[in-house]
């Protein structure tokens, strides 16, 4: 294993130490692993926190800041954070207008925030859940009941983030959460595993001449394994099941995301977003709005997923919305 | 060879396909492969531009926009544009206040941007050139007489398009622009070798328990090859000749950019921050600014870099100008 780490039983808190360092308008609880904005809680907003198993960054602490999460609780590599952190975040992020909590769909998480949710109402903070569970490639998965939760949650993070901002209630900015989710749709592909830090070896054997189809973002199994084959057959595999779960035509269009996996090179991402852009405009939806980049990982591994997101008007202009976080910033 | 493309010689045009539809604000000269901003030439303004083989991106074309760069040229990977290409840029980028050329110190893009210079000066064009060179690992290299442009290249770009956008004169904008470049020091380390796509095998082989230091962004030799070895080591391997290199302490304070090569995990490269800044700090040096992320990568190359730059109050105030291009956002 080559990776740029020291104890790998460290990485998670040296990253930490290096966030709070690089980004000081953030800050961030060493302790208890917690990365929030630095003025939460803001006053009369809803706060909103996410969080999950480190390995998948900037994912989540990376979009904490102005217009997007008030907290997020890392855990260790692709391990849920526990009860503790996130009613710690819960606690600390609220103002007297209620916390939204964002979790992917995997068992510990759902678990986890379900407990915090439970502890925190005991303490007389209202907390709304909204599951994130937007990947096609399978129904249950390794840590999954139902579908995983993906490239979807940075544009719920993002857009229910900025109806917080603007003032919106608690049932309001979940409502809005609910709606992106539900209008959301990803898919992956992995050309290699990655390799967890404790582990030293990766996650699972890809021949040289083969991708994985439907890949999850721990590396979970996907649809199929397939030859290596050019861009554009791997972009309609990609999409042909994203395009098939929902009808995205009509409307205002659709936010089209190309997420890179981690390892794979900016280049790559432009040539995959042109191929999906392709087969949408065929398919006679409209792109309304694009993000191309590295904002949901795992790791080290090449890849890429596509999460494409049925729009209206209200949802374009929360996209919109200035953000300012360390991964993800608008409205300059 | 495992990749994300389709005939490896499209490859560029794609990406660029991809970026004109992903990024509307952005003009896309498709024939001439240049990247332009959508409202330039800025009226009274000194255009800026940069280019150089394709491969290290989001630098340049993910660099264009307001604050920063007015065009793009991209070359074939890891190749010099052509004179035509730069010249062209430069025409449509010059609104009578003239134009700064960004110039890596690599052969093949001195030699050709310094013919687009002369053509575009018998066009009645002004135009001053500025060569990158803060590469500290070593002195000639594969494509270079003296040291390579790297990380800097970022940070000139960022600091002297603030100046254009303030209004200062070409001279001005040209002195600062070397003014950054003189305060820069960089060093980089690999941990795999990029694959350039039309030759399909790595550039070179690494063993598995092997690391370069001292590697260029093409993949030419560095200083030494090592064990792989902790974070904390290989930060010092990095930073020493850099700080031997330049008295960083006193002033303002410094920017520390920490890059990743194109594979690194951004994990990873919070946990290098986080020991370069520890090394600063025990050298008396002061941290000012922050910049962790992929900004001038190497394809698919597991790796990082680090640049320091001595700023002083006005190089930090430029640095904290707005800007907003599709890789490099501030001042929301």
């Amino acid at each position: 294993m080559k990776k740029l780490i020291n104890d790998p039983a460290d990485v998670i808190g040296e990253a930490l130490r290096g966030m709070a360092i690089a980004h000081p308008e953030l800050r961030i609880d060493h302790a208890n692993r917690i990365v929030y904005r630095g003025e939460a809680p803001v006053a009369g907003k809803v706060g909103l926190i996410s969080g999950g198993g480190s390995g998948h960054e900037p994912l989540h602490g990376g979009f904490v800041g102005a217009g997007m999460l008030d907290a997020a609780c890392a855990g260790e590599v692709f391990t849920s954070p526990v009860p503790d952190q996130m009613l710690e975040a819960t606690k600390n992020v609220d103002s007297g207008a209620g916390v939204l909590h964002i979790v992917k769909n995997y068992t510990g998480d759902v678990m986890n925030f379900e407990m915090a949710a439970e502890l925190a109402a005991a303490e007389g903070i209202t907390v709304e859940s909204v599951i994130v569970d937007d990947d096609v490639a399978v129904q249950d998965s390794t840590y999954t009941a139902g579908r995983r939760g993906v490239g979807a949650t940075v544009l719920v993070e993002k857009i229910a983030g900025a109806a917080a901002e603007q003032g919106r209630s608690l049932a309001e900015v979940a409502d809005v959460a609910r709606r992106v989710n539900a209008a959301s749709r990803s898919m992956g592909v992995a050309l290699t595993s990655c390799t967890v830090p404790a582990v030293g070896h990766p996650t699972f054997d890809l021949p040289e001449t083969e991708i994985e189809v439907g890949i999850g973002i721990h590396g979970e199994p996907g649809r199929q394994r397939v030859p290596i084959q050019p861009a554009r057959a791997v972009a309609e595999l990609m999409a042909e099941p994203v395009l098939a779960d929902l009808d995205f035509a009509g409307e205002d269009g659709v936010i089209l995301f190309v997420n890179s996996m981690g390892a794979t090179p900016l280049i790559e991402l432009y040539v995959m977003y042109s191929e999906f852009a392709a087969i949408l405009d065929k398919a006679g939806v409209r792109i309304a709005r694009s993000l191309v980049g590295p904002y949901i990982t795992s790791l080290d591994m090449a890849g890429c997923s596509v999460t494409v997101l049925k729009a209206d008007d209200e949802l374009l202009r929360l996209w919109d919305h200035p953000v300012n976080t360390p991964a993800l910033r608008k409205g300059c």
